[in-house]
């Protein structure tokens, strides 16, 4: 029998130090090659779609090295690669399907190409020969000391030298503040950066295998830690490869393998050192903004219970609520409904003060504040780990800018352009479906408001909408999904040409599709619904039956409070706990028993599993982009509508305190462990940040403005008020209808009411005037204060966030000092060592130098030069 | 004779290279020590007080050897450095002011410790014995090959190895329609950058010494050119020698002399090769700006003669213009006025129009966009620069990252907490005498105006506004030396604690105070002149007498324009040309004189002046902050009110083709040489940029929508107009007045016309209606949609900046290619060397390698480690 398909090479990535050897003697089999000295520092592996016996499979390994590595031998033999030999000289050739045996031994020619090429970079493989895993096969990688040496220099990579240096300990009110806000907020947040608590250092420097001196090479097993030893690798395996575009072909889909249990003792309080700096970046991005969540939500829970302490001082709602008020409302829709009491909404507009008070206002510049704090913060916290992780001074690596292999896969196509146009069309229909959803979703609601509305009142209404909210959450919930897959697919149709270019528009995309669907319902409730619905007598109708949906009396607030409140709760409890957590553990769950079913005859073999093959089992790291993208949307609803929610900030932090453990617990128990990557920023999610930060100004001031009551009451105390309270307001705001100016077929069926008169929430001319219904003076002057506020508003703000941004270094005072001390103390180190080397040189030498040692510095004896001495002692003024 | 003050030390840079040797044998003197050989890369100039002989000096110099260094010597022995020998014998001692001669020597003793220093350092030193310049003494600095090598290497200088490759030629349209932009533009601006004709370029790296076979070292003496070694010396100089505190405060007062003449002929095309990347980079933004302004100023005159095409087809001036127009206006002041015709103001009427039409709309958002293109370009160019300039991975030096020696003394002066104090106060009364100046402004203003008012009319108008406008200059211009003075003298009370945050707190505070000196008057015309003037019969008066100005009829767009036409074209021809190049001719031409003068009986001797000392008749070099300031508040001229006056690109444009090449002679001939300093972007000069360019978008939409007449026309358009036309418009913006109405004394005292009604310009009920002269509903909507303009405008417009700067990328694709091509060079570069050595081991030990070469990789040959040859044959599928 003869394989029927190797497919493509594939890379896996191992972790080998157990924690300490003596722990894990149990898994020391699988983590050394079978010398049982030469660790391994990274894994291959390969898919045999077939799985047959291993016999078959050396058989078709001759067969592929006799027909067709010979040209390639030929081919690259200039290249001073050595072919793979052949240990069993068995010729027999089967007779097969020969097309698909073309195929099928294409990739492994590739494969073997790519192994020699391993080879040749110094790299030392070995095969595991009796894998107990059907249909994978794995290569194991050892680098040794004088790779990882080299590597290190070309990747310039910082290590910590011999010499070591006290950190000044950070002293001051300042640093007292912070030491007591990490000690409150420490039971929140698992402890993600390294430990601080000593404050000695090791000065790093660029390794270089010409300064080995500077280095503790004693233990050169330990010198590069496995994450340091893995990326070395993978760097090699991915980005040294790419000299020719076949190679970078067969590495491309690199699989990672966690090296799961033990490591869970760990969690992530050494999150760097085990994952590396990108995934330490995230954990850290996640703590800062968690710990920023705090004084948010405490601000946040004051102003509400603000709300609560005044609502029994609220003028109008008070007046709305007084037993001898006895307004008559005009009907709501035409025919069907009927009159009713402005008591009534008396609940409704208590209810909004809660949300809808002066502290909403100053709450809202207080968070886009925050956020411009937050950002700045962000900055320096950045900058403390690039220095502490040693990155300052590396720049990105070029292995993201690599054409990504499918980039010139198309190219070799030539299908570049026609996809091109399509990607254009796809968008464009993209942005129809969104739009298309939003007049669903409106034309949905309205109809569900309307046939309603004749039966329902104050506490009905409510259920009603939250009903149609937690719809609405349903409906998002399904959409995200869709649109991550939209995304995803048109990024791919787009082609782009790096890695790094790839993953910044999927991001990019997602996040736009994404935050579309999170917000649209939330934006239509704030500034569409109750605009433009027309008068009693004459409201508007879309598509001649649909009439435009109306808020309760006391604003859309209330009903945008529920709406951001239910979306938010929903969105954190189900997406990203059920589905985060639960969803990878059925994954693992249905890979786990998919193999056992196929691998049933060795079941009793498996106990004996390597530590690889157990971690084959894992999820796959996916990215951090599903993490990020998750926060960036709850950063959104924290910030955005801020101005009528103002508890969402105590939401979110709840929800990151579960989900910080989560998180930790999934990168270490659940997924494969990823390849260790370098990272000095969290990239676009930054600017993301920094454009929902800046969105978030003009929205809230939209809210205050337009969607809350704040302006008319503002305007109706300092300009119509006849004493300059708020007493009359509700009259105020009310416009006049003379129910005989009803049009026939539009006047209310069940006339149970004898009225003249009655009042909509409007300012039209009343119906004695000249102009009746016409839109009156007050209008423009509340329209003109809500407009000169969304200015003001918008610009106050923004320059207090720009002043915040320019009162707030980008790098920490301390660390700024304490990078200029390291390369103090690094020039002191070299110029010892230079002093050193001369007086070693001196002691060589035994003549001309001893006599004028005693009035020259060893540096000054440096001056080889002949003619340099005698000028020194002509000097004189 | 004994000398009486010998100042503190200060150093002088001297440029050694004379072009080529053979032409400059003259000059050849000066360039090189006694000895002929070595060059003098730094010069260091001291100054004595009173000028004496040179034998007295001597005298002197021998009394503080005798005294003071014995115990100087005690203290630096253990430092290694040898104390300066005394030559001649001589040991009498003059009887003499002791507390004076302390003083003096104490100057003396921290020079010759200094000294002392350098020599440490590495450096050699020679003493110009019979120097011509009296009072001035000079200590020429040669820094030998080894000392350079070392200071490179800690620099991490990246300079040019031997490898050499071909750039790659950008093709494609873009690079086409570059190139001849490139051409039609060369004219403009003298070629600022390197010439790059040329397409190949070394493979640049950070100097090392133990990679020095990298580098092409067979000409020792050029390797490093004049310029890098003398900023060499200069760090070492300033930065080297701040171990301890004491010589930083005898270096602090660097001196700089240019070695003029000769290099005339260089003019700038070498610029950064002669003077260092920092004033390269000022040249190449100016570059771009003058280019960038090209455009912008096309299409600013496009839209004046927009203007002017239509000004016969503006229907609102046609109306006031028309023959038949009989509209009686009201007086514009109580009493002291008459009633005038509306036909009066036609003059007015159309020439406003030439800058108030529809196309200075498009136009400022133009400039909006055009202002986030050239800062993106810029943002590309200075990535460019930084590529050809070898500064890619160069980190911002610590040199400028040192505490300021003057912060150290006020440490130590202990008097830092009461200045802190004093500074606050103070920058409160500046802020207060800015305002005040503004108050007299307005007050000086109305008076004059108000004085004419009874006899001016249109044109006499014309003419007092331009005689203001120009007293408005005079005064800005004063007032911009006199700020120039305070910030620095403010800055200098704030004791800013690196010379960094010295620099950059002093060009923020100029920045503000002048900035405000050149716009206060021009927004004071756009947005304060004409607001809450009152009405007829009851204007409203401020400080009993000095009514509100006005505008005159068709708003007061036009008299911004006057403004900003004259403040802009005087400031530009009289500060820029004639302060900028006069006044520093004068002040070399003063201190030749006075050299002269006292060096009378030396004149026959001035013929053969040492290059140096006829340098140091230069204005030393100041920095570029007046060049970067100038540029600056010419931007904001261009951008900020360019709604209102879209010739200003087209002034600045030609302001800046002759700008360019009076900065560059200046330069090159009246100033000292500078230090040349390393630098990878324009520094905090981006920064006010962008917050300029920010700032325009804002008041662009407020000049739009407030000063123009731009948004009644629309909403006249829209909302009032019963065909939809401009018919009528004039009539619409006219309120009555009903003349019985004046309260007595108030009516006009010459009541030559027979009115009754009378007609003014504001949107107030007639006297006819319930609530005479009461604002109507007209303003209120007119005022909401100016605001709403506002928003629109100011959102989209920032939208659209974001967009611009999201769309085109930072680093220039063909920069980011080569990036990375070099990248991989230097990969291939090391591998190479890496084979060259196995190769060379290889060749050393003949055994037990050669008859495996075949098989196996020279790099594969590296793996040195025992166990790895077994496991290379053993791997097989």
């Amino acid at each position: 029998m003869i394989i029927k398909c190797i497919s493509t090479f594939s890379a896996v990535i191992y972790l080998l130090n157990c924690l300490t050897p003596e722990e894990n003697t149990g898994c020391q089999h699988g983590l050394y090659f079978q010398d049982g000295e030469r660790r391994v520092d990274y894994i291959l592996t390969y898919h045999i779609k077939k799985p047959s016996s291993s016999r078959s499979n050396r058989q078709s390994s001759r067969f592929t090295d006799n027909a067709f590595t010979r040209s390639l031998r030929r081919g690259t033999a200039r290249l001073g690669r050595a072919p793979t030999p052949q240990p069993r000289g068995d010729p027999e050739v089967a007779s097969q399907d020969h097309s698909m045996d073309y195929h099928v031994d294409d990739k492994r020619l590739h494969r073997e190409e790519f192994e020699g090429n391993l080879r040749d970079m110094g790299m030392e493989l070995e095969k595991d020969e009796d894998t107990k895993t059907p249909g994978v096969g794995f290569v194991k990688i050892h680098a040794p000391w004088h790779v990882l040496c080299r590597e290190a220099e070309f990747m310039k990579l910082k290590m910590p030298t011999k010499k070591v240096y006290e950190m000044k300990q950070s002293t001051g009110v300042g640093a007292k503040i912070n030491t007591l806000v990490n000690k409150v907020t420490e039971p929140l947040y698992p402890n993600v950066e390294d430990n601080r608590t000593h404050n000695v250092k090791h000065l790093s420097y660029m390794f270089s295998r010409e300064k080995q001196h500077l280095f503790d090479l004693s233990d050169r097993d330990s010198f590069f830690d496995s994450k340091t030893r893995a990326s070395i690798v993978s760097v090699i395996v991915s980005s040294r490869s790419s000299m020719t575009v076949d190679w970078r072909l067969e590495s491309e889909t690199i699989e990672t393998i966690n090296y799961s249990r033990l490591s869970q003792l760990l969690y992530c309080f050494l999150c760097r050192k085990y994952f590396g700096e990108k995934i330490g970046l995230y954990f850290a991005w996640l703590g800062l903004y968690t710990q920023m969540l705090i004084p948010a939500s405490l601000v946040g829970v004051i102003v509400f219970l603000y709300g609560c302490a005044t609502v029994d001082d609220n003028i109008p709602s008070m007046e709305i609520c007084h037993p001898k008020n006895n307004i008559t409302m005009c009907p709501l829709c035409d025919r069907a409904c009927s009159y009713w009491k402005l008591k009534e909404a008396c609940g409704t507009a208590r209810a909004s003060h809660l949300f809808d008070n002066p502290a909403t206002v100053f709450f809202s510049i207080f968070m886009a504040l925050w956020a411009a704090m937050f950002m700045e913060h962000w900055k320096r916290r950045q900058m403390r780990l690039n220095y502490e992780w040693d990155l300052t001074g590396f720049e990105e690596e070029e292995v993201s800018d690599h054409p990504r292999a499918e980039y010139e896969l198309r190219v070799m196509q030539k299908s570049l352009k026609k996809e091109h146009k399509t990607q254009k069309v796809l968008i464009g229909v993209t942005f129809a479906i969104v739009f298309g959803v939003i007049l669903y979703r409106i034309s949905t609601k309205t109809a569900l408001h309307m046939s309603n509305n004749p039966t329902t009142r104050s506490n009905v209404r409510l259920t009603v909408k939250t009903t149609a909210a937690i719809i609405n959450l349903v409906v998002i919930l399904i959409l995200d999904e869709v649109y991550g897959a939209v995304a995803r697919w048109l990024t791919v149709l787009e082609v782009p040409k790096t890695d790094k270019s790839f993953e910044e528009r999927l991001i990019f995309k997602t996040f736009i599709l994404k935050f579309v669907n999170a917000f649209t319902p939330i934006i239509y409730i704030a500034f569409f619904r109750g605009r433009l619905v027309g008068r009693p007598g004459s409201y508007l109708y879309v598509f001649e039956s649909y009439r435009m949906e109306e808020c309760a009396h006391g604003g859309c607030l209330m009903e945008l409070c529920i709406q951001l409140s239910i979306t938010m709760l929903g969105k954190q409890l189900i997406q990203n706990n059920l589905f985060e957590i639960g969803i990878p553990k059925l994954k693992k769950l249905i890979r786990y028993i998919k193999s056992k079913r196929r691998s049933f005859q060795e079941e009793e073999r498996e106990k004996k599993l390597q530590r690889y093959e157990t971690d084959h089992f894992l999820e796959p790291f996916a990215g951090l982009t599903p993490e990020y993208m998750e926060m960036i949307i709850q950063f959104g609803f924290v910030t955005l509508f801020v101005a009528s929610f103002p508890l969402a900030p105590l939401f979110a932090l709840l929800n990151n305190i579960i989900e910080i453990r989560l998180d930790a617990k999934k990168f270490v128990a659940e997924l494969r462990r990823p390849v260790a990557a370098r990272a000095k920023d969290i990239g676009i999610w930054y600017n993301l940040l920094r454009a929902v930060a800046k969105v978030a100004v003009i929205i809230n001031a939209f809210v205050i403005s337009f969607t809350s009551d704040f302006i008319p009451r503002l305007v109706y105390q300092y300009m119509y008020s006849p004493d300059g309270s708020m007493h009359g307001f509700v009259n105020h705001t009310l416009s006049y209808f003379n129910v005989s100016n009803f049009q026939d077929g539009k006047e209310p069926m069940d006339p149970q009411h004898q009225v003249e008169m009655c009042r909509y929430k409007d300012y039209r001319e009343p119906p004695w005037s000249n102009t009746p219904y016409v839109i009156s003076k007050e209008f423009w002057a509340v329209l003109a204060a809500r407009l000169a506020f969304v200015i003001v508003f918008q610009n106050v703000v923004m320059l207090m966030s720009d002043i915040v941004d320019w009162l707030i270094p980008d790098i920490p005072k301390d660390i700024s000092l304490q990078i200029h001390k390291e390369k103090i103390l690094m020039v002191e180190l070299f110029m010892k060592e230079e002093q050193g080397k001369i007086q070693f040189i001196d002691s060589m030498m035994p003549c001309g130098g001893k006599e004028k040692r005693n009035n020259h510095a060893p540096i000054a004896r440096s001056r080889s030069i002949p003619h340099t001495h005698s000028h020194t002692h002509a000097n004189n003024f």
